[in-house]
């Protein structure tokens, strides 16, 4: 009370914002998400071959219409349950940059690219992917234009980094200009890093080497690299990467759900790196949630470990915001509220019954309830350098319900799409369909 | 449009419930919960030795006041996120049914009871555990007076189970009588059993065998038994459990938590079993909600498997409503929407950000949304036995802001006797405290 009336007497705001029964906290980071992907949730789930069993006839048929209504409903979502930055990997499309700006809050966009020809039909599992170097260099220069052109954008809201598909996807001498490119404009590569067996079996079958010492080699493991998943690399490798000064991107809950794995985030900040946590996409891990993040990672950690105490709820927080801050470089602007940064900053309503009753002595329950008992529905008000998006659980920048509206339009059509092309027969979750199981 | 036309010609109601844009479940079921502890949330995670070096100085301080507003407190927050069958387990205390009947969900109360001495000074780790057969006998006088007089209560809303706490906090004596009285009176057990390495040890140093030989030895092991966690049994002994007709309770959440394990639930299903979901306690899982339950559920499954395709979402769902009832003997009752069933049912709002769009064909999203996207807060309404509980996110029937208020009080005036007490000092998170990381 004293101190309130102590604040009032000292200082002269616009607003006062009515933060009793709040913890004020720095906005939470998302540093890996594909934003499109939120009009395919729930189509994925529970599959072994993700990508081509299930993913693969809902991709054929995005159109930009539809990857703007995507983007649009996963910040909507991220933005409520209180993300203020996001670190969005797409391939650049009509209005990508501009919705970022519109609702406000802050972004690190990665135009993404590869060298992937549109025909395949040549190639077989186990051979060496084909390369195509026009469409890798179109790609990585419509890249590096959308990158310098939005870096620094909305008031420095917006930046940038160059978005490498993975090593496996992109030849060598597209590798290495990205490289120098990145280091000329002062960009980040932001890059799936040993993804799966896949990329390792392509990388040792045309370099001889796997991926971390083929990255090494080529001058990627350094500070400019936010290298995402990390799922198939070693220990040995990880510590690698992390002693690099390289930051992670960890994705507990997409890589649980459609690989059943653990990333090696605690090996990473055991090197003394600093780990990201990201969302991903919303049709393999179904939403766009860094508390579910937060939570995912300080359980799946204990169960991989079989160690209660590792990860704990500190540790996960810190993820989610000045150690995230740190993977992503932007510490200096974000991650914590000091004076100096930027007011990216979230109300909890501590008042929410899974969030009662409030302890502080002898034990302080403020951070675990965060962790393992928040949601992010108790997110009240959110706001981005300064200014408010979300003010009582209301939106205030866009048009929430014309958000919902137009993704439900466009999925429906999607949909129609994939159901009238005759691939999406062999989509593995058609039998769990005709069961009545999904 | 043509269907609820049709239905409001054929049918009048009292009332008619606007479920544009939800789906519509049965209830969820929490077969497992100790209510009272929702007010130590937050206080006993990322510990090794949950129960000693964590809680035990919290439940030194108990009372009745301090029980009844936990229990209200636990029951608010999983009725606002669809639970609407609770499986308590408690030692009986004032108010504890009498709060069941006021809320108007559905439980089933388990009067808990041990034969332990209040002193236990002399006892040291290793030694076999010190029974007091005057405390066992009066604890087990107390449970059955309390099972038969609350059976069939508040309608048939209330029934009751026999609370066991385990077979090595037992004598051999008291649990043969409490399994005839068991039979005599038509109650369940609810037993925690395998729970971990300590009972291990007592019942394999006292009996020579391990749990579940011994209690297959003394008859417990038939459709009577709701067998909860099974985390210290082998996949041989969770078959032979499975196959008795014995329920499983599996509280991932909890045990995740505690221990960084998983229980043994797959095998137990796969064996034949039904499993049922439960929430435990606050004060380790941190949160009364079967949303959170399923989700953990499926994933923690696929990652101790490394297979995503094991739990899929629509084998979690059965367990949380249909196999749930299997497993506590109320699936005549309850956990599916069907004529002559009780109307326990929940609307779920399908335009909530999180769980858009709402895609039909060719593959169904309703399912994943549900277990992998859902949180609990998208709960709209609840009913049981056909009454609402909760419309439009309101609670009809208690006053919850009272509620929450009543476990701020109960709950700061419990850590004040904590504080004043000096084994608080030994509490293992002191250290974290002090570091400034809670």
């Amino acid at each position: 009370m004293d101190s309130t009336e102590a604040l009032l007497s000292h200082f002269e705001g616009n607003k006062t914002i009515n933060a009793v029964n709040c913890a004020v906290l720095p906005g939470l980071i998302d540093a890996h998400i594909h934003t499109t992907c939120a009009i395919l949730r729930g189509v994925a789930q529970d599959v072994t071959n993700w990508l081509m069993d299930a993913t693969i006839p809902y991709a054929l048929q995005m159109t930009p219409a539809v990857n703007i209504a995507g983007t649009r409903l996963s910040v909507l979502e991220g933005l409520k349950a209180g993300t203020t930055t996001f670190g969005d990997s797409e391939t650049p499309y009509p209005l990508w940059g501009e919705f970022f700006d519109e609702i406000g809050v802050r972004a690190i966009l990665s135009p993404a690219f590869n060298a992937f020809p549109l025909e395949w039909s040549a190639w077989k599992e186990g051979d060496l992917y084909p390369f195509d170097m026009k469409a890798g260099r179109r790609g990585m220069e419509e890249a590096v234009d959308f990158a310098c052109a939005w870096n620094g954008a909305a008031e420095g809201r917006i930046t940038t980094m160059l978005g490498l598909q993975a090593a496996d996807m992109l030849p060598l001498e597209i590798l290495h200009a990205a490289k120098e490119i990145a280091q000329r404009e002062g960009l980040m590569l932001h890059i799936h890093v040993a993804q799966g067996d896949r990329e390792t079996k392509q990388i040792v079958k045309r370099y001889g080497k796997r991926p971390i010492a083929f990255l090494a080699e080529i001058g990627y493991l350094d500070e400019q690299l936010l290298a995402v998943h990390l799922t198939d690399a070693t220990d040995e490798e990880v510590i690698q990467v992390a002693k690099s000064g390289a930051g992670m991107a960890l994705c507990s809950g997409a890589i649980g759900i459609i690989d059943g794995l653990v990333p090696p985030a605690h090996v990473f900040r055991q090197a003394g790196g600093s780990v990201a946590l990201g969302s991903d996409q919303a049709c393999g891990n179904n939403c766009c949630n860094i508390f579910n993040e937060m939570k995912l990672t300080a359980l799946f950690n204990k169960i991989k470990y079989h160690d209660p105490t590792i990860m704990p709820a500190w540790e996960v927080l810190r993820m989610a915001t000045i150690e995230g801050a740190q993977a992503i470089g932007l510490d200096h602007k974000i991650g914590s509220l000091q004076v100096g940064k930027e007011a990216d900053l979230i109300l909890i309503d501590l008042s929410s019954p899974n969030l009662s009753p409030t302890l502080l002595n002898p034990i302080r329950n403020l951070v675990p309830n965060l962790v393992y008992a928040a949601s992010g529905h108790e997110v009240k008000s959110v706001m981005v350098a300064g200014k408010l998006l979300v003010e009582d659980y209301q939106v205030l920048t866009v048009d929430e319900s014309a958000i919902l509206a137009e993704a439900q339009v466009q999925a429906q059509q999607l949909c129609q799409r994939v159901t009238a092309d005759p691939i999406h027969k062999k989509m593995v979750l058609m039998e769990a369909m005709a069961k009545g199981k999904l």
